[in-house]
């Protein structure tokens, strides 16, 4: 048994601006609580992120990697983060998450990850009743006939023309606590731009708007396949940057785009709590 | 000469929740601009700061300070900053800013500051025109009769019956940014506590509702001695934490109050612009 050292090791890394600390938890002692995470995660006196990402052994993976929202909620998947990960540990990986198994493979200032296949049925989203997910006949305002997509989360998507012009703000809270969603929903905003790319906007479950959401753009991908608006593969431009997504039915979604390390410290746990 | 190097080493620290990126700049080479300033403050692709604090040699002090926002916008003094570059370089030091030199002495989590004397006349602080700056005749809705008090950088104290019913929010960037304030002004808002400690709510000029102002505690002091309203020494209770503050006419204002290293990294500058 190694001792309890007060001292913990953490990376500093972003995605898209979508910012984590990274505790490898294989090589040093460290027990998570709801308080640590909030304490690690604050920007004012701790480290400070989005999400913090612990990286554990695993039986089925080469890693396993467990996510905490700044709140000290746990979270089943994140994109930006598995990107992360995977450009940490270098190379290619299985990544085990609460979400499902991820394959990543590095490559220069980011990485591509195979998300898995999503699921498309109503229960498997998922939804209180059965609803054809492709065109459910539902509508909040302005928003009308969303796609379904579980991508290891829940994911709601729009097809709107301008996607910058929807107020997600007001609407996004609306839709996520709907008690059609039994575990609430991530809202995807989108429009196909002029040259087949996407543009995207994402209410976080839990979270709120975010700069890039790895997941809602494997959703939104999908989605537009699946409504034949694009074709296997295209990038997805979300407002912290652009990912390319390649989905083709029955197969698993690929996703490449950034990972950036920023820095590696050591940070005296007792201190902060 | 050294050679430049892209690796930049810099210290993360704060005072009442007040954070910063401290820079060596005696022991390392840096040119510091407004963009990699806001890029090292980014909270999302950087390290993430209210302040950054950049360490230089001195000609009549020990080490000179300057003070970056996060914006990229120099500013002259900041008394949460001085304390924990006073924490860092441990046991005592004469401090160059540009809005004075501040004498510094570490003690045990925190720092005790002498801040010099304060600038109590009109065209010190300054105001547009002459004035008694004790009992200003001039309000802004339920704010009204201001003490104003220079320490290093302009600030008016209002004295409420509960600091924390005042919309300080709204009020603070009217009278920030009023005429009468050539150089724009600080804004506090306090009430004598029972127990004889001042409760205190800073707008910072250029900043916004902060959770803890060290200067803006000094002059509130200043201007409750000057008032009556405290004896020589009190508590000043921010929403970040308390800082105790001493004053005596004529003399200068000394500061005690934490001041916490939190981790200490170096950064890769050209990955960040």
């Amino acid at each position: 048994m190694r001792p309890v050292s007060p001292k913990l090791a953490f990376h500093k890394m972003h995605g898209l601006g979508n910012d984590f600390v990274v505790i490898d938890a294989r090589v040093q002692s460290v027990t998570m609580t709801e308080g640590l995470a909030r304490a690690l995660a604050d920007r004012h006196t701790g480290i400070g992120c989005d999400q913090l990402i612990l990286l554990e052994p695993s039986d089925t993976a080469d890693i396993a990697m467990r996510i905490f929202n700044a709140d000290g909620s746990e979270v089943e998947a994140c994109g930006n983060a598995a990107r992360c990960v995977t450009q940490l540990i270098g190379a290619e990986a299985m990544i085990e998450t609460p979400g499902g198994t991820i394959y990543g493979k590095s490559e220069g200032g980011g990485a591509t990850l195979d998300m898995g296949q999503p699921r498309l049925d109503w229960d498997a989203i998922p939804l209180a009743y059965a609803m054809d997910t492709l065109d459910m006949p539902v509508g909040w305002d302005a928003l009308e006939n969303p796609v379904a997509v579980n991508v290891g989360n829940p994911h709601l998507v729009f097809f709107v023309d301008n996607a910058d012009t929807v107020d997600l703000a007001r609407l996004g809270p609306i839709i996520e606590h709907d008690p059609l969603f039994p575990d609430r929903v991530n809202v995807n905003v989108a429009s196909v731009e002029p040259d087949g790319s996407l543009k995207l906007h994402v209410w976080e479950r839990g979270v709120g708007l975010t700069r890039a959401c790895g997941t809602g753009a494997c959703a939104t991908m999908v989605a537009a396949v699946r409504r034949k608006l694009v074709d296997g593969e295209t990038v997805v431009r979300l407002p912290g940057g652009a990912l390319s997504i390649a989905w083709t039915p029955g197969e698993a979604i690929r996703m490449t785009g950034p990972a950036i390390h920023v820095f590696s410290a050591e940070i005296d746990i007792e201190m902060l709590l």
